[in-house]
């Protein structure tokens, strides 16, 4: 899956230098200030999930945002510090994790191609004899939690996430909302399909009922926009995390981790986010993005209501505007 | 299909920074010699397109690249100036006339979405009314091709956009292959099938035989490896074309247009481009790809036998080797 | 794709009875006037066709049938001698043409199962690689007529089909309306699409616009319910025409071609007209269906106004009617 | 979904006679051991079924045939005593329980038009919110028996179905093979997916594992070739079991199961069993066929080994003959 290896005598380049200083001229935190009231008009648009009861609740008008840098500093704005379901942005880490346990041999139970459709589908599986498109959609972060469980056990796979969060964010305090892990088990049957339907093609190894339970439970993670934008850093710094000052990931890994965010990490919007703010991003239904800057930093942001794709309307703009007015872009 | 405007007093931050200086330490012309040398062993690997005869002659041992920086310089080797068919390569150049003609309400007419199936697929059109999913597609390249008609009239669409690659190339001799021209309108039938299908729709305007002629002719386009790396440079430059020191597009466009090519410019292999070489790319199945580096450069390869997916093998393999040595990677 | 042939020496039963005696108690042209004053209530719900200019200007309340027996009688009742579009039933009268020419060799471009989509479906093209699934969706017609064509000649594919509804229904005057033909052929971009798609995989064999431009005119046959229940006569007799005292069709033809019409003769509808009709039937989007009676006798009606899945709503309920009153159904 | 009800006035006319006297001439026993003769040289061709390693072990050279007349008398030859898990076909009886209890409410849950794909496909259900196409694909058989268990209560649905047949089969010896029920579970994961996916659309209404519970064993029930042409003599006869003497279906309901096996009781090879056998059939993977012949009888058919569509190889090759020597083609 990927090409042969390099020829002896070609060494990777020095790693990537740290861009910051090209970006000298930003006041961050002025930034933020000026989002957060230049999004007050748009708070309240779009639809706050409700496939479970327990997220339905969330407070439609919540904006939060942080910035951090890959030097360690955190910028904040709006309601940054209220801990939210963090949902599918759970997928980014463990991957990451997945990767770490597994290498690149679990890209030969999962893909990294967008799916062209939601991110819930199961007609792209059939087609494809159980192997889902890439890791970000459900059927895939299934692959990757069933791949974590298998190298840490049963139990140990949402301890896996939660250790490996608490040190990247450097909080102690995450935790899985277990109200939210129940309501997410008990409408959870779309998800049990798709876990029994790898599993008939022999795509799962481990038992269906754990691998559902652990994904249930890493989706109901709480955790702040500051948190997730520190937790975010090490994709931005080639594997290192500037808060336990370790190398928390493999830098290869970090890089691909990126552009599989690139391409897949809003669904069938990824585009979109690609389109209007050019940088490498993940979303969950809780309402909350992460962006990556490589060399720079990570953005976070928060507002529970969604898109007709799923993606928090007002996140997006945020991250939109951010990428606008600082010149992050990559592209 | 874009956010809400910007507030107004956030004007856009100064152009990004010429980003070469962050790569002088590179050795442009030694690097395409060493991916020359060391590619030899995998020339001839992959299928060269036979899908008409005129291009199943192509020598399956040929290789050339050329990389052009964004002050002006091009680097070249192997069989940096043997003229070949451009193919889909043609559609990144003509998406940029059109945005240049019609503007964002382009979108109304075709996606910018990776599409999950490959690059002829009727049925995805079926599904979304006609509205093909992205501009890289063959049914999306027919409405950008039907939009610049519209625009420039039926005959001088393929003048438009031969004469914005004469100019960003700087080489008033690129023309048209007719004998391949001739060719691929011998073997057109899918793509008749494709544009009658959205013209039942109304997604097209113009008249089919006349959108598909030009069409048929801009794939026939001859170009070598050096002058699509420097008719690539506006990509990376934000708009400004540093042959004829003019802007050739809009800077917001070419943000978008790499954001795009990066999401789905090697059809259902995009997501293995970007986790292998980590730029914007385009490739054609005349064995050709270009990859933009924002603010640092294009660089352009071609050989022509292709992998299962229609792009250039050891093309791949040589950019993601020219990505990983030089540290080009934008992830 | 059909079984091994049958051992030697178990020839094939008698023709199967005339069945008419067994109906000796039914007063057919009570039963069709009885289902002529129960209709009323009914005409002028559905949709009338209004795809072409030329059908949307039925009368909505139009209401004819007719039933013609095997021994060559004929009952009417409504609009019985109004000439109308007949549309798809057409396709049935080419399929028994192009199996007297092709035999068997003609299911190796065209299946005869259903399809599980609607009439102009393209998805289940691409996926089976051209070949249309049954010969009344429209993809599978067109290979029908293209294999007439391929057997009469460019021009004599149409004649070939007037001479046979000439024959079989006893009336000279049939005749292809020239207006309608020329409505389809310009709102026939679907269609094309359809063609130059099959014409890619090779399984069209003649000139794409001659199939269609005979497609088109087939279509628009103008025929009444009477001439209808004569014209399918020979499919309820064994492929004996009894107006012409002639075989017009081979007798294991007329068995297969009411299995397809049982199966798919009303695209995705075709379940639910066996569920209440119980009886081989076609459709055609100018409101008429033609049913048969293996045996016995062939049933015509027509009625404008269509249902969701574009067949006569009144003419379906009329032969739900008269299958019910008389006690014809197959099951 | 059915149509407007009958005006009133028009009574239904009297049943539709007996038709066996059509077919004084047929010597039943002979036409039975003739095939049983002539089909020898194409025992074992096929694959007998694997997926689950209790079917696996059938012997591929078993073939049995049993013909029982409306009037009681049963013919049969080869190995007609011999039990074998009638699978699929124990669809044809549940649906008809089904329509006992719930009438044509049914069918707000389940379809009744052919699929277009195999028996197991999700594609249909996720484009279809989660309602099968017909009872007669896994999805549906699903949908079937959880409406039975809602009437008859968990533990009972089994026992319903076993007890009509039991009746219909004049068998008081019919029973479940427990270790194949137990080997179905097991490799069960396919038709969870189902369930569970049909489940979260609220398609189910009952616990997804004692549905999934119920259709395992149903599936795993043991009938020889004679008791399955006996059971479905109520399906030739108007709902009437000449076994008990007793009606054991609604006589409407029975006409409607006809059509339904018609359509969709051969998967995607539904139209070519039409076609060639000419009557309403339903297969089932241990290798068995039963056909019906209203007004005449029921034939059923055994031998392991399957064609590429999952329907026993000689087992249709069987009824073709039947079909043709007799002349009991509906067609």
């Amino acid at each position: 899956m990927t090409g042969p290896a390099e020829p002896r005598g070609h060494p990777t380049p020095a790693a990537q230098t740290n861009r910051l200083s090209s970006f000298g001229h930003i006041d961050w935190q002025q930034t933020l200030d000026d989002i957060c009231t230049d999004i007050l008009p748009h708070l309240g648009k779009g639809q706050v999930a409700d496939y479970i009861p327990a997220l339905a609740s969330a407070n439609p008008k919540a904006f939060g945002i942080a910035f951090s840098t890959i030097e360690g500093t955190t910028y904040t704005a709006g309601d940054w510090n209220t801990a939210f379901s963090i949902q599918s942005i759970s997928k980014v880490f463990m991957l990451s994790v997945a990767l770490a346990e597994e290498g690149e041999k679990l890209w030969r139970r999962v893909g990294r191609e967008p799916s062209g459709s939601s991110f819930n589908s199961i007609v792209q599986l059939e087609r494809e004899h159980g192997r889902p498109r890439n890791p970000f959609i459900n059927a895939g972060a299934l692959v990757v939690t069933d791949t974590v469980i298998s190298h840490c056990g049963d139990e140990a796979g949402i301890d896996r996430l939660l250790a490996f969060l608490r040190e990247s964010s450097g909080d102690q305090a995450i935790v899985v909302d277990e109200k939210i892990a129940r309501s997410e088990a008990a409408y959870g049957d779309r998800n049990r399909a798709l876990a029994y339907f790898m599993k008939s093609f022999g795509i799962l190894r481990e038992d269906v009922p754990i691998t559902l339970e652990t994904y249930f439970r890493q989706c109901a993670i709480e955790m702040s926009v500051a948190n997730l934008s520190k937790a975010g850093l090490y994709l931005a710094a080639e594997g290192l995390c500037p808060i336990s000052n370790r190398a928390v990931a493999n830098d290869a890994h970090t890089n691909r981790v990126n552009a599989i965010m690139m391409l897949c990490g809003h669904y069938d919007r990824s585009g979109d986010f690609a389109y209007r703010v050019g940088l490498a991003g993940k979303s969950g239904v809780g309402g909350g993005i992460i962006a990556i800057i490589p060399g720079v930093g990570c953005v976070a942001v928060w507002s529970p209501p969604l898109n007709d794709a799923g993606n928090s309307y007002a996140g997006t703009l945020a991250l939109e505007w951010f990428s606008h007015r600082t010149g992050v872009n990559l592209f």
